[in-house]
């Protein structure tokens, strides 16, 4: 949107225009994801090392849709359960593409999804110290938040519901103690399962959010996609534009004192 | 939005590709709402004809700031609590302008400013016979919803809270009830306080979403404004697009079966 | 309760001291209404004129089971679509049994169970003419609230969500303007669900609460009426107990000033 | 009441009726204080080591007001920021008054009262290694909760709002999921604000709740006590009951076939 061109968020050194990051699991084929892609205007994507194929030539690539030469790749560590796993699987994402710029997840179990913090932390630590920039998906704690930062942390990234739930931002008192404790940049991400929950997450003051399963899983995924551009949209301009005071009683817009 | 060009929606016969109705009272002078009008991308505005001057050419008029020839000008009866008063009210107005296309308010009391739904479903019945068009503002009653069409309304436009409240969108249950059971468009029509929550409104499939406060007293209402463009094209969308399911456990964007 | 004894609360010049009223619908058999009753402490039961034998002594009759000497019955007129059947089957009642304290309802329609708001009023308007005293259901609207008053309601009995939805108090505002504009006794009828909801109906400054699925389809129908009980009590005991102000920051329970 | 005397719980070894543990902190004086711990039924009460004097037999003493033969004392590390602060304060508990069964909290900053997790992991593998039973106070992370149950905690204690902000049970989902896995009791620890909410906590299958500020800073702190027992009763067996489904669409509580 050319009216918000000159709002830019940065991280690592790396200034983007949109605040959406999309994922590239769930999706019928490479082509629905690349048109899904376009369509939310995001300018990173994030992918699962050990999922996707980002190196074997004799197969379809991912980046024969969409163009890394255009849009950001941000390796993850989905399917990571220690600090190891991860620290190992973003070396080969290294080694294969360069990428130093990635998201960190290490996962405490299968049921929840939820991320063990107590090993996220050390891996972020080995992998700040090996000049990584982690963006690191996390719980909803403050505390943590901050170690995270202290450990080498590029970004903030905790959830907002269970990755895959589609429940809405069910913490956003917490999201919010994270944004104003935080000098790095705080994403949403897991739980938004519609537009409407994307605007929330940024009127919360976040800088980003990021999601796969709300948009791949609808029934029109491109057309979710665009849904999703202009809802993380509408809810930063909310946030810069300072929104009005609630109150507990009606207010008439209209004065009553009238021409007739 | 080019790419949502073909989504538009009809009342009394007018097409409209903007689904968001901009009041025109609380801004600092005409020329903010003017701005902030034409940054919502609204094809509609309402006027309180008892406040607006609306024919008095020796005053400044706000027909000088938002040309009627462009945007649809939807006078309405804000300040009237009787029947008797809004007909009144609207037969001064379409003498003055022309205008068959108003919208219908008769409050109850100051202090709510709910309807009086006895009284407005005595106005919708009246105006309809007299030939006008009444998009009328109502409590979110499906029964009275029915009753209201049935009485001759082009638009119902249930309240998602109270007038100038900002709380949101109260009513999530009601409002999806209202829809279902309408064969004229719906619009929430109060309550809306930033912008995720017109979102909400549009999710729950209605047709539009009226709002003044929201937009009039943010702290930059012109970029309010634009939010509240993307927010209400957001939701659209998304009701279009269909959202995911929700989930009660965690669900893994990417199968574990890995590459490496 | 001995210790909540001395609140109590009048309708239509008569006090009670439970503020729960249970309901005669969907039960297992009369033994297990009858149970579920005395478990939920409910001075009052509510019966459906139409559906329940109160007359037929050849048949089993609830009021073998729930002494009307102890419990007031309370007839209602479920079923009833318009203010003539509903006046109908209250005189049929009132000639059974001598009721007068009854309970409107007139639905606008099987779909959602809502009520028919103009058929409620003037069915409202001849019962009180007639003698009756009609506690009465209706939707959450403060204005429609003053006019049953106006017609002669001795209590407003406003949905919390629509009957049998177990939704819970969808309308926390809307309820709260009720209750701080009515001059009768206002109590929660439909929406309920499981106690907490209860509690919140009380906390609001109701005056009691209706309920009958939330209990009779509980897998332990005796048990959530206990429960129910209790919710009830501590509702009503928070609301005048005066609950603490909400803090946007933490508040250590504890000064930190020590004595080690 | 003896309508809930069967249901009881165990935490290390100790059997209790009551499910709500009540605070020491904020009240006017001793003798509110224990006023309101027999109004609210409660069986144990936490006391802030650093702060209350169980020792000093010059001064007057909680011990006086609260007879700790009739009510267990849980000694508390409230003010502590880290592990070895925490250890330290409850060795001299120990020493002091023999106290094993201890709750334990390690804060992360004054500004939200969060907890470290990972000093508190740290303190809790100490604190079972020496013997202690400790109840910890916690993030709502369900894989912290089972390396909590790992490193010996006796119990898990999360938090449903930031401590002292009365905001209520802002994080269901997540309550629910460390309920589910848990072996060891579930206390929501912080959040309450007013009754319903203690009784959500139960609802969402919790041993039991704790709080202070919803008490003490009530306007009437005794008549909140007894709000929260029945609160805490009510919710309990409302989750014993087991609750009636939700409904989308209203359902007749009184099938419509009538005897008139």
């Amino acid at each position: 949107m050319t009216d918000s061109a000159t709002d830019s968020w940065t991280v690592a050194g790396r200034t983007f225009t949109s605040r959406l990051i999309v994922g590239t699991g769930k999706y019928k084929d490479f082509a629905q994801n690349a048109a899904a892609v376009e369509a939310s205007g995001a300018e990173i994507v994030t992918v699962a090392v050990r999922r996707v194929n980002i190196s074997d030539p004799t197969q379809p690539v991912l980046m024969d849709y969409i163009d890394p030469k255009k849009i950001t790749y941000l390796p993850n560590t989905a399917g990571c359960f220690t600090a190891d796993d991860a620290i190992r699987t973003l070396r080969l994402a290294r080694e294969a593409g360069g990428w130093d710029l990635v998201k960190l997840e290490v996962l405490g179990e299968a049921r929840t999804l939820y991320p063990d913090m107590r090993e996220t932390l050390k891996a972020c630590e080995v992998l700040a110290k090996e000049g990584f920039k982690p963006m690191v998906y996390c719980v909803d704690d403050p505390i943590a938040a901050k170690q995270l930062e202290d450990a080498g942390a590029v970004a903030i990234m905790p959830l907002g519901a269970p990755i895959g739930s589609g429940l809405g931002i069910q913490n956003k008192v917490t999201i919010r103690l994270i944004v104003e404790g935080a000098k790095v940049p705080v994403l949403v991400d897991a739980g938004v399962g519609t537009a409407s929950e994307a605007a929330v997450a940024m009127e919360l003051g976040c800088d980003g959010v990021l999601m796969n399963t709300a948009i791949a899983e609808a029934q029109d995924p491109v057309r979710m996609a665009r849904a999703m551009r202009h809802a993380v949209i509408a809810g930063r301009e909310a946030y810069l534009a300072g929104r009005m005071k609630t109150r507990k009683y009606a207010d008439p817009s209209s004065p009553l004192a009238g021409l007739i």
